[in-house]
């Protein structure tokens, strides 16, 4: 063994195990399975052809550009393309406020460099995005959780975490991963005058904003904070650092996303990024500019929309007509995710590996908990815009399979 | 001022500033100025066309997979090319062993975070490449520095530093970032029997190995290391971990770089990599693949030789012209840099504005060395591989005439 090695790693990395959904995810790669389990785009709507014209162009008339080093902040032009869009929903930044970043799973990492001091502790959704946890675990982050319901998080359990003094509050309003529950206008109001009471700061993950599928879309907390805060001058101040990402628009393999934040802070971000990795590639950069533009990113999404939508609906009949009456689930109104419950004393790890064997996998609910998810033991989370319908429907009746006899053995076992 | 952010900012960030090198390069990008100050490649020597035939294929033949989420590792068929590549160097590496990153910044970063506790001592050499130092800053790293000469890291200066027990060494021994120099033969082993003997692992960054313009290849430390431990097993076990790139070979664009480090330690450093940014961009991993396979790299990196040796030579004659003899500078036997030092006492900082005045800039050598950098006053870095011949010829008769003015106002001051 690498002692020389092992006996020389930072303190902050000793807790850093692999992540159970990384193996898992590994196993749920054998063609015989369906797969609820990632959180994957349908590869059957992603816009190959028009990356190809896109590539064409940029090789052909900016090929130097392209593929030389760029700036930390983005390229200009794709930067004032995504202002004029958040524009649309009442964001308005400035183009000097959006840093591009490689992945949201990046710009997670440059909050938790950003902020988080050991044994900080953060706020976040019980259950909340995994991939989060992981970046600001390393940091040192202790966790406050706050649990969610059909209409996001429970603001009503809000104040007295807040008491406790969270460094920030990181929160997903749309559609949330992995709950796809989405929080409710009254209690973004809440949030808001809260935090603002308290004056904690709200990261505003929204990855999937655009993705939805029924009822009207509802004011970003960046948004309602400024409105709370009366400011017309832009974003030069704020309260919320907001997250958004091509990765579930135009597709995840080119790694881009984006964060925006008040001058300062994203200054500061800009000099953590550039120490983390310079810049995000230039090249895809330019590639998505030319992919998105012209009118075309939204006409993309309103087919990815319809695409999913019909998915989810397979997915929330199958879910009907195949399973027992004691397991309940959410009803997302947009986004990738539905999440369902099996009554109390079910071991999720055990229905996995019983799914498993019926070829159907999922994520077991407890990845999803800060704190060692003890809490999220009875929870899966179910991944509807990956398959095909047909897959989907075979996929839950498969899993229905397993999960009927689990509800058995567990009643055995009690 | 939005001081509800600044007062949360984690301890690490707050000695972190813009770099020098940031703010300075914005002001060489005006057209009228010949800037020796990046360090970019040429990009008349960017295999534009070859791009645009592997972008069409990839998209074509592969396009669902290469725009979809990826392994945190890298894309398989790449990390195999790279372990063949540099099998002909002696560095026998595994696939397994080779981790994709996000350039040689994102290694630099996740090294950082994989090893360095607040207060801990890292080995650098003075000068040493200044993004290394922003990646370790803000993990709270305290430096060594040990001098470079002709022949590189004075390895008789090492013994002492090692005793101040390092956390480890990081070194260029390739035609330095910033000096151009090489480490000769003898100190790479005697810097490998030292490290041995005081237990200190070693960072190995060879981002331009393969641009060798005279002289012969020598053994890279990561070979050195195996062979003194006497390890045949593959890569396993080692005290080195080695980092190269894509940037300098085929764009830097593209954001394509590798890590190279023992099973234990590259398992480790995929997990902190998952949490900085899921993976590197599935595309450019498909892309790069197309681009470089069938010999074309090998092609294509003997065209990139030819038209940098050329330019180096341009820039050593006009130098020999142009410069008063009071100046020297290295000879670089491969690579993009050449150091030049001033006589004692001169300001680099006021020559470079004096250069500036004259349209023509370089980075002063103060921004390469940690502590502070005042040894490096009296130093410029010279970029030869971005500007064409005759600009390099004038940009260095350019520079000459701020470098005599400079002498002269020294000369009356002092």
């Amino acid at each position: 063994m690498s002692t020389l090695w092992k006996s020389r790693y930072a303190v902050r990395t000793l807790g850093v195990k692999s992540s159970a959904i990384r193996e898992l995810l590994k196993v749920t790669q054998r063609p015989e399975i369906i797969s609820f389990a990632g959180g994957l785009p349908a590869p059957d709507v992603f816009p190959v052809k028009r990356f190809e014209e896109a590539c064409h162009k940029v090789l052909t008339e900016h090929g130097a550009q392209a593929l030389q080093y760029g700036a930390t902040e983005g390229y200009e032009p794709l930067r004032e393309m995504i202002a004029n869009r958040m524009a649309r929903y009442g964001i308005f930044a400035k183009a000097e406020n959006v840093l591009i970043t490689s992945g949201s799973q990046q710009a997670l990492d440059l909050i938790g460099k950003l902020l988080i001091n050991p044994g900080d502790r953060v706020l976040v959704e019980a259950p909340t995005y995994l991939g989060a946890l992981q970046a600001f675990d390393v940091y040192g982050a202790q966790y406050v959780s706050v649990p969610v319901d059909d209409d996001g998080l429970l603001t009503a359990h809000l104040e007295t975490s807040l008491r406790s003094g969270p460094k920030f509050m990181y929160v997903l309003p749309n559609f949330q991963n992995p709950a796809g529950v989405t929080l409710s206008a009254q209690r973004r109001h809440d949030l808001i005058m809260l935090a603002d009471k308290y004056g904690i700061p709200i990261i505003e993950d929204d990855p999937y904003g655009q993705l939805r599928y029924e009822g009207e879309h509802l004011t970003p907390l960046v948004v309602l904070d400024r409105e709370n805060l009366r400011r017309d001058d832009g974003f030069t101040l704020g309260n919320v650092i907001y997250l958004s990402t091509f990765s579930k628009t135009l597709a995840p393999g080119i790694r881009l996303a984006w964060m925006v934040a008040p001058d300062d802070v994203i200054s500061k971000l800009v000099q953590l990024k550039q120490g983390a990795d310079l810049h995000t590639s230039t090249f895809n950069q330019f590639v998505a500019y030319e992919v998105a533009r012209d009118g075309f990113l939204d006409e993309h999404v309103r087919l990815i929309r319809q695409v999913y939508r019909e998915r989810r609906d397979v997915m929330l009949q199958a879910l009907e007509t195949f399973f027992p009456p004691e397991v309940t689930w959410t009803h997302p109104k947009g986004g990738l995710f539905l999440w369902a419950t099996m009554p109390d004393g079910t071991d999720c790890q055990a229905l996995f590996r019983a799914a498993l064997a019926e070829n159907v996998a999922f994520v077991p609910g407890d990845s999803f908990y800060a704190n060692n998810g003890h809490e999220g033991g009875r929870h899966m989370r179910l991944n509807f815009s990956f398959s095909q319908p047909e897959q989907i429907r075979e996929g839950i009746r498969r899993l229905s399979i397993a999960v009927k006899m689990q509800l058995r053995s567990t009643h055995v076992t009690v």
